[in-house]
């Protein structure tokens, strides 16, 4: 949906991609992006992005968790806080957009703010949260969780790959383990947090529409199973095999028919196998599940039918099955008024509408282009993937405005969005902060 | 099975076995036992095998392979080879008896031999081959394809998981690459070629027999196959996913389903995961599969069939197939006269059985306690392992003696043999080079 009113925001999402590309550049890998916790890479963007904040013409600081943060005061000082954010690390072999998009529109909208001589009535802050991920060390969300003050003293241990504990890692980013409660905010200091975010996935993109309002996020569940046999010779006759491998890959085919049945999103991303030679019957291998739905019941559900086939197709196999659940994240319902906020902001970007806040039509709108959807109502839809403001909803309500991406892709390279779709999300994600800032202090 | 006589073999028993413990010691690995070619292990293993070839009379070197070498002369100078062998590296986490047994026990005859004051109408080689398994660059039998003057050019350029060259590993283990012809042995240098070897299966314990005389060697090809889709966010909805991951598991599945119909053996041991992270489809799964039948034609016959059904897999999944064989070898029969001198080698350690040289009994036997085959004649079985006899078989004829193993269990630490069958194994291979040398020059 390309708009119909050339503004400024074409030029700015120009910026904005460009950004994109150089802060892909940031990358522990010579052949793809990766940015993690706690690494050189994130300090470099951190200074980077921080010199955009500052630009923008907003105060900047890294908390104490290496989060990049910044704030725009209000019509006076002191007031409590919107804020905008996601995360500036990424998955390994990533794309350019998931997470930094969010960073970066949200900067742009508090650069016009700050550059517009209209102070709102309340502050506006942006986190750019170092950890969403969990690349490094497992456990996502870490600098969300850090600003909702929900960090957990047990995460000190995790180490990552190259063995390297967390709080190790925070020693060499030069942060000081004691104080990660120094990020924590307050629910007094905060109004809400909104959060600007590509799809990934492909219902946007299939409606012809640019944006949507998120109604939730969609729990999770992750589990670590491993499945234990005997390692033994490829040439072992089969009954006296105990391949955990095959074992695993039974079970890896019965997960996705139980998931798909029980409209569950399963996914088996990781797997390890030992000793993983050519010529050895494998003894043991460990794989991930990470378990999705909208509905935390329906995912339990599944759960339980997931183990208990595993256990059987191990039994039958003379293979042990052993799992532990790594990660729950329980369902999260966007706040209603932040929703509506949002969805004023998409409207507001759609020409032949309504202004802002009327009332929402029920029809029309239907010559703006062959993209366009037959009704204008914003496209509400749920978020399957995980986002930072799971873990802000612990402290303040929230809400997301998603940005079509190619394909439904994302943790991948092919990652994609349009300029077009950019200079919207701005204009969108503004006017949203301004409806607000309308109804304050409703809000 | 315990020798109804005791003889020197069990106190010879007990020292195999000792070194057999001494050697696992030498190690990259701090819980487990990893042995690769040219390692600083391997040096260290070939110094001390040296030094117990020295102590059992024999003269040594190290080939221009890096293969620990011995010989002892014949009657007179300059006689040709009778070659004993196997090999001193290990796959990782393995036991301590796959290879390295069938060094030790030859050492254990040659020492004999050497001892008796009666000299053989022939020389007596023994080859400790430094690659069998292929741990460390992925083509197996590098050692004793040197031997055999099948050394191929396109080796020097594979690389080991460190990005290691083989050319860089010989140049670094004190070898020239230049000279490696120089480990070949000409045919006519040789009589043959007789390796003891555990059985690496369960048949010898399911039968209470301690030795058996191989027939041949299983052919084996080895595969590796690549299935591309598309990485993405774990939360991708399922007509969205083009999961590598989910298509390999059902390969597996399915190669699993077709070997056993068809009578096959069939190994996927190696499987890795592109990007392999907990929150991403996999867009990528490399595997490999070793299919290994007695017979070659079987084996191809199940690849067609294995091949096509993976092929509709990836279709039906939208994902993508490579598959590239990276080993074949094909099947070989041991010589009728060397499996001969073993069978005789082996009725030599049954004390209710008519002499070596004797025709062989029908029947008679049984009352040789409660583990003794009804039928006294030797077991002849195939190995569906692959073994250094495979590779010699190019210059020479080739015979095997198999000891007992518990459980069927190789390639694993859990490997394990008693003193009693070693000791039985060096009485038969001793016997069996005594009768090999009774039919000399006929041999």
């Amino acid at each position: 949906m390309t708009a119909a009113v050339p503004t400024v925001s074409d030029a700015e999402a120009a910026v904005i991609l460009a950004r994109c590309d150089e802060l892909a550049r940031h990358s522990s890998l010579t052949d793809g992006i990766e940015r993690t916790y706690l690494s050189a890479e994130h300090a470099a963007v951190n200074y980077r992005v921080a010199g955009w904040m500052t630009a923008a013409g907003l105060t900047t600081w890294q908390d104490a968790a290496g989060n990049q943060c910044a704030r725009l005061s209000g019509s006076t000082r002191g007031l409590p806080a919107l804020m905008l954010g996601s995360h500036l690390d990424t998955v390994r072999a990533a794309g350019r957009y998931d997470g930094i998009l969010g960073v970066l529109v949200a900067i742009a909208v508090a650069g016009r703010i700050a550059a517009s001589g209209r102070p709102l009535p309340f502050a506006l802050e942006i986190a750019a949260f170092g950890d969403e991920e969990g690349t490094r060390f497992g456990t996502t969300l870490l600098g969300s969780r850090a600003v909702a003050g929900t960090w957990l003293e047990s995460w000190w241990d995790l180490r990552d790959a190259g063995g390297v504990s967390l709080r190790e890692a925070f020693l060499a980013f030069g942060l000081d383990p004691a104080k990660v409660g120094d990020a924590a905010r307050a629910p007094q200091e905060l109004l809400g947090y909104l959060e600007a975010h590509i799809e990934q996935g492909p219902v946007l993109e299939e409606e012809g529409r640019a944006l949507g309002v998120v109604t939730g996020i969609a729990g999770a569940r992750r589990f670590l199973l491993t499945v234990t046999g005997s390692a033994g010779h490829s040439g072992t006759p089969w009954p006296r095999r105990r391949d955990a491998l095959a074992g695993a890959a039974e079970g890896i085919t019965t997960i996705e028919r139980i998931a798909r049945a029980e409209g569950l999103t399963a996914t088996v991303g990781h797997l390890r196998v030992f000793p993983d030679a050519v010529n050895v019957i494998p003894g043991k291998v460990e794989f991930s599940l990470d378990l999705r739905a909208p509905d935390d019941a329906d995912r339990d559900r599944g759960w339980t039918l997931i183990e208990s086939a595993l256990t059987d197709i191990c039994g039958t196999r003379g293979l042990d099955l052993a799992s532990t659940q790594v990660h729950e994240a329980a369902a999260v319902a966007c706040s209603p008024r932040l929703r509506a906020a949002i969805a004023t902001g998409i409207r507001s970007t759609e020409p032949t509408t309504a202004p802002a806040d009327a009332a929402r039509p029920d029809e029309g709108g239907s010559d703006s282009g062959p993209e366009a959807p037959a009704d204008d109502a914003p496209r509400e839809l749920p978020s399957i993937a995980g986002h930072d403001a799971m873990a802000i909803a612990a402290i303040t309500d929230v809400g997301m405005l998603f940005v079509r991406c190619a394909g439904g892709i994302s943790h991948h390279p092919d990652e994609s969005v349009t300029a077009a779709d950019v200079a919207l999300a701005v204009d969108a994600l503004e006017a949203a902060v301004r409806a607000l800032a309308a109804d304050y202090p409703a809000l």
